[in-house]
């Protein structure tokens, strides 16, 4: 039997008995994986060093050996994200409502785990534990299937979250890694269809391009970002400025960062030559249309190309827009239904920017970069979904739920 | 350009119209329909006609032929259907709850519709008149994609649905059926990324395994029923016979129709006589275990296949299990996972079964019958989702729905 069905046959089987597993037990079993993580670091900096090492040969650029680094520190942080998961309340069991029918039947809709999770992910091993106790916090089995990258971080990690966990009482099964990182493979575990309940991948474009091909098992798309700020007629200018420039700057390489800058023209004398110095001083390249360049012309051109493009980077593309409609007809053109703000002071405007958006989350003065788990006060975040169907924008420990109908009844039959 | 894409381009557009029409211009526009399909039954009829022809031709089966044929009174009962439709709340615009973040941000959960729903589904073309009204009472658009069979039935209540809705203020290109009828068509539009945020296959397993195989647009699987009846050690003998016919004979041929039926061994001796005379009795052919037999011997033999088996006609499985968890074990092992049914009087047992048998609907002391969207009381059904992403069970207004956040700041940016 290949590794894949072998590992997606027990995680089925672990999955029913997982079901039946009291948040205590799994807390503690949080409490042991949080622990022994911290217990055996020097292990998993040993196989993390191999990682490197490979990286290093082969030639990856240095962000990215940053990204797969552990250090004593950064296990410390994972473990202590652990115990924050171990904290939040288990949403296992609850009813979310009840009711009852005519006839008599009580019907109850239940949360229930979804069952075996599999998340396709890159680079960076801490993804390994923050998956694995999010699942575990939800009852659901998972399987991991990390780059080839961290295969020794992520092998050494999951060795130690296992015996952690089935010491604890965790049914053996409920937590698996794909050893085997072929492309392959990977394509083979978005079609086991029986097995898998829900697939999450976690990373660039060409991962989520693949899985939306590929995939037969249902999948929440996630997190691509090509986020605007739309600075209206009526925006106070001073809160536009630091919006915009905490929406570029605070981290660009994430995916709640804006990459478009859209300004309406009636305020666009004052506003562009303000907002383009600030992010001159910040390095930010500006590709901006012809009108912002006849305002401020020592900037670069922006192409359409331009404005569907997700930099991750100091760059912004800009655009001056004849008002509201042109912006919001521009986001929904171009965006990738991520997240959206709006600066004004016009009631107006701000409710059509909030109902005809089409994004994940629409802000009214605010930054966009505030699309985040725990931002949001979820507690813990499994990633972004950018689709509408299932779960949306900021995926907290409900994401990874069903629900399930407990009809009580006492003979009823249908007439 | 094709049809396919012409259609999925307005529907788009119109999709993001729909967002800002009011609930009364809708339910304005859904008595419109209801109206003008009573008006035009005629017209109905006669394209009617001309798919009956052509069945008969085809030599179609009268079954069939049967489920395909319109008449004044079907129309009428059709048209009473959107009625109801008009008459439930309108669930997009609900705010589901809205919280306050320590730096003052105010984070609310909104419900949007998906955008476009595709849906694909065979012969009965009521399911025009249905999947188009709950579309529209959601605000998302719709492009139908109906079979062959009905195609001229179809395109003329497509054709007065939409001139009753684009009159009453609903905006063109809400409303869409695909006239082309081929395969690759539908294969096509199971591919429609960037223009369906949800597509619902209504239709036997070839068509939900095609649609699974190929589509990579978001999917809710709806429908195969091979559900269970397991009547306990503690059951009330009088109530199982009933719940088990009503199950099993109430409807045979749709999807909650109880399919096996486990008996546990200590009732056995009694209960199997009971039992397999009252089939008989209703013309039910009994396929049955080796230790059934032994009780009871003018049955046929019950293959591992058939426990496998949607019969969805006047046949039942039947199997002796030795205790609850046997039982369980079978239908996790079998079922897919629609509605599933214990009769008993054990507490222990009841909840066990509630707990651990993986299904949309799981029952206690109630026939398998009521997994349906009016039975639950939700007034109106899209069909019964068999997965466990986005929907369970049966599908009401909601189940069209998406969320967004709406975020309400007044400068808030990320420290």
């Amino acid at each position: 039997m290949s590794e894949l069905i072998e590992k997606c046959s027990i995680a089925k089987i672990a999955g029913y008995k997982l079901v039946s597993v009291d948040t205590i037990t799994k807390n503690n079993a949080l409490e042991a994986i949080a622990r022994a993580l911290e217990e055996k670091a020097e292990e998993i900096i040993k196989a993390n060093n191999i990682d490197i090492d490979n990286a290093e040969k082969n030639g990856i650029r240095k962000a990215m050996i940053d990204r797969l680094t552990l250090t004593k520190e950064r296990i410390k942080d994972i473990s202590e994200g652990v115990r924050q998961v171990k904290s939040l309340s288990d949403p296992i069991g609850e009813v979310v409502k009840m009711w009852k029918r005519p006839n008599g039947l009580m019907i109850g809709q239940k949360r229930v785990p979804m069952g075996v999770i599999a998340i396709i992910y890159e680079a960076r091993p801490n993804v390994t534990v923050d998956a694995a106790v999010l699942c575990l916090k939800t009852s659901n089995a998972c399987i991991l299937r990390g780059g080839s990258e961290a295969i020794n971080s992520n092998k050494a990690i999951m060795k130690i979250i296992q015996d952690a966990a089935y010491g604890a009482g965790i049914p053996e099964g409920a937590l698996n890694i794909i050893e085997d990182t072929s492309r392959e493979t990977a394509t083979q575990l978005m079609k086991m269809n029986g097995y898998i309940d829900l697939l999450i991948p976690r990373g660039g474009k060409g991962l989520i391009k693949s899985v939306v091909e590929n995939a037969t098992v249902p999948v929440v798309e996630t997190a691509a970002g090509n986020c605007h700020v739309y600075v209206d007629s009526d925006a106070d200018l001073d809160m536009a400025l630091k919006i915009v420039l905490n929406a570029k700057t605070q981290r660009p390489s994430v995916c709640n960062a804006a990459e478009t800058l859209l300004v309406d023209t009636a305020i666009a004398d004052e506003f562009i030559p303000m907002v383009f110095n600030a992010l001159k001083e910040k390095n930010v390249e500006i590709r901006a249309d012809k009108k912002s360049k006849s305002i401020f012309s020592d900037v670069n051109d922006a192409t359409d190309e331009d404005y569907y493009t997700e930099y991750n980077d100091y760059i912004i593309a800009v655009k001056i827009v004849d008002g509201i409609d042109e912006a919001i007809a521009h986001i929904n053109k171009y965006n990738t239904k991520h997240s959206e703000a709006i600066v004004t002071n016009n009631y107006e405007h701000s409710q059509k920017f909030l109902n005809e958006v089409d994004a994940a989350a629409v802000y009214v003065n605010a930054s966009t970069r505030f699309t985040d788990g725990f931002e949001f006060g979820f507690g813990a975040e499994i990633g972004i979904s950018t689709q509408k169907m299932h779960a949306r924008g900021p995926m907290g420990l409900e994401s990874l739920t069903s629900i399930k109908y407990v009809v009580y009844g006492d003979g009823q039959i249908r007439e």
